[in-house]
């Protein structure tokens, strides 16, 4: 449609040329059509066609030669606290209690506005780096993490993490915060609100948030059921589940992004269905596996129910990367051998958990998680022609388990080129990355004894 | 010391400078020593020295720039297939009886010697790629990978792969492999016998050789208690487990190399300990979580037992990779996990399993493992510099949670630069890539109904 529209200087026109492009249908196997030209008019994928390779470009149209190179939607980290990069590698071979009290929790209560400034933005780079296009981000200063966003032209959720021990006055700037940016810098940045957790979190400060969230129409992003021992020592203090509470504070009826949940249980899973359209969980194995924990997200009853299950990374001081590969993979791994089945979720299954569910997750089913005329333009070109990856038997195969973040070449979002053959262009990674080395030592001194909360769930 | 002998015409001597070198002890945790000179003659490390970057050097001192970089030990791959490269990605999302029955041993009835040629120059490019140095091999055409090990300058223990119902001749023909290569390429290549697995091979055959490797001097590498199914077929069909096999047809006391072992038992305890010096057993995580096994190797026991455990990838066609840095990584999570213990299989403790508990496992241990003087120069200079490993804290956590096989960019054996920043020396990576994918449609075809064999354990 797009050739018999005249050109305009106003408009911009992006041409991805001669890609093959990934195909991830809402049920049934994904594939591959091959060379595609992805044309893309002011941030919206207008046509996906087959390629004619002397078919002249307008002019002022941009170029991506996309040839040997194959095109798949944007990722998304549907949980992280992006700034926790700072930390990466800092909390090594401890408890979840030691990780909590004795390193992160400490640690946090040195960060300053900048310092969440300068980790979200090292976290951008990382996450444009490995192809991860949007992020659900759940941490402090949430306003730097926006700034971030903007400036580097990713796509995220924010959700400004609350403690009820925090106060009024922290609950009402979460509030301010949602109603400064959801929506900000051109739709690219959206906002959900961010109880920590039912165990950190008053019931009357959940009911509180979950008003604020329907008012406003955002969703809220919190952790609940993260492992059985939560869920556990809810019904002995208290007599319900964490995912009951979400129930009764009308948190799951606001819409909630629920992170982990490896402690659902059976009487939560009718609960969640009857929030099925506007309830998701992520799953981000490799802490799971790194803490210790057992069982992990039962994405098969979860899924069964209708709740949306998506992929992310949590914070970098557990998961030590932000790389959504590394995550689709580990699901793909775990979810076998928890349900002591090879069979279920195959790969085209595992593609479209962490692209259409991703998606899903943060509300965005309509704009992003496939290249289709009419969505934006998050795209991200992919060589799968390294040897780890050849020969190239079933390329769907080799994105879940032989693909590395280190294969994506080029990245799109909202038809702006963030990366182009492996190099970042809204990010000055080298200044970035001194800036990073030169917080970090203040950050990690815990000499003090203060910390930003207690964890005793 | 090399300071003060004079330079000689015929000597090759390559310093590494100005890396940073990881230390592994036997005990205890790894460190890094900051900015070191690597000095390297004749392929055996003569000095690990604090670096002087105006020190001149000797003429005809071939150097490689370290700095900024981190050397560590060539990774070891403990178990795998290497020509199965030639399979990845055509097994996907099946059971562990129809992966053998209806793919992967119908797909190997197809494979001629050149076909084993060109899946292991591939494998080898893809290992160099991502520092893996040494690999254990097990497979059929042996001659093809010793000489895809002696061209492309990797160092390789190799097992050709013996079933009983092959008959007399290939068991004649594995013992002449031993005698022809064994100690060849330089003693790059060493040999095991590799009789497949106790339900593949008789006892009297078995028993046939272990009496070999022992008359040779060499080891055998086996697939035994693969998975705990396994153990109980075998309990049940004959009263004893694999273990026990192994134990009474003489191959533990031969010395063996046990790939999996996720089936190993109370009882089977003792009897690896009582062989402990020359027992390994390789664990190949990625593929057991793949195929849906429980419980995992047992490392936690084996290593209480004094048995050695080291770390592999098994073959392409599960594994989708020969990513030793994927597979180490998997090992502490999984291990874990399974042990329900976060503060065990420390980072330290990974490496030390990954580098020194694979050469144990070749019975390499005084060649290669560790950057000392006197040892094989097999070395991996890493680059930890990218975002998804900054700020670089702790190193080592860096390498078991962060790195990945693409941030190697100069692989060292024997002294020989086998690749330097990214760009490899021995292999001519196009033509090959291109020769494998020529081969791959006929290799796929089972409509012919053949098998290697047939898995019923």
């Amino acid at each position: 449609m797009s050739d018999r529209t005249p050109p305009s200087a106003s408009r911009h026109r992006l041409v991805v040329r001669g890609c093959d492009v990934l195909r991830v249908p809402l049920a049934g196997e994904c594939d591959v059509l091959p060379a595609r030209d992805i044309v893309v008019e002011d941030g919206v994928i207008a046509e996906v066609r087959p390629t004619v390779t002397d078919r002249p470009v307008e002019p002022g149209t941009e170029l991506l030669d996309g040839r040997g190179l194959l095109a798949l939607p944007g990722l998304v980290n549907a949980h992280t606290h992006s700034p926790m990069v700072l930390m990466r590698g800092a909390a090594e071979d401890v408890t979840v209690e030691g990780w909590f009290n004795d390193r992160v929790w400490p640690m946090e209560s040195n960060l300053t506005p900048e310092d969440v400034r300068a980790g979200a933005l090292l976290a951008c780079a990382e996450m444009i780096r490995s192809g991860v296009t949007t992020f659900a981000d759940h941490y402090f200063f949430p306003e730097r993490i926006a700034e971030a966003v903007a400036g580097t032209g990713l796509r995220a959720d924010i959700a400004p993490t609350y403690f009820s021990s925090h106060g009024q006055e922290a609950l009402d700037a979460t509030v301010a915060f949602a109603e400064t940016w959801h929506g900000g810098a051109d739709g690219r940045v959206t906002v959900s609100l961010g109880p920590h957790a039912p165990y950190t979190v008053t019931d009357t400060d959940l009911r509180t948030l979950a008003d604020h969230a329907r008012r406003l129409g955002v969703r809220t992003h919190i952790h609940a059921a993260e492992h059985l021992e939560q869920t556990e020592s809810s019904l002995q203090r208290r007599g319900i589940t964490p995912v009951q509470v979400l129930r009764d504070t009308g948190i799951l009826d606001a819409g909630a992004l629920i992170a982990h949940g490896c402690g659902i249980v059976g009487p939560d899973l009718p609960l969640l269905a009857e929030h099925a359209g506007t309830t998701a969980v992520a799953c981000c194995p490799k802490v799971y596996l790194k803490h210790a924990l057992s069982p992990l997200t039962p994405v098969r009853d979860l899924l069964a129910a209708g709740v949306t299950v998506a992929v992310g990374t949590d914070g970098a001081a557990g998961h030590n990367t932000l790389d959504v590969w590394e995550a689709l993979r580990l699901v793909a791994l775990t979810q076998k051998q928890a349900e002591r089945d090879a069979t279920w979720m195959t790969v085209s299954d595992t593609l479209r958990l962490a692209l259409r569910g991703g998606a899903r997750a943060l509300g965005l089913q309509d704009r992003i998680g496939s290249l289709e005329a009419g969505m934006r333009a998050d795209i991200v070109l992919t060589d799968l022609s390294g040897p780890h990856c050849r020969p190239l038997h079933d390329p769907r195969a080799a994105l879940v388990y032989s693909a590395r973040a280190g294969d994506v070449r080029t990245v799109v979002v909202d038809g702006r080129v963030l990366m182009r053959d492996g190099r970042l262009l809204t990010v000055d990674e080298p200044a970035l990355l001194a800036e990073a080395d030169a917080r970090v030592a203040r950050i990690l001194d815990t000499s003090h004894g203060r910390a930003v909360q207690h964890y005793d769930p």
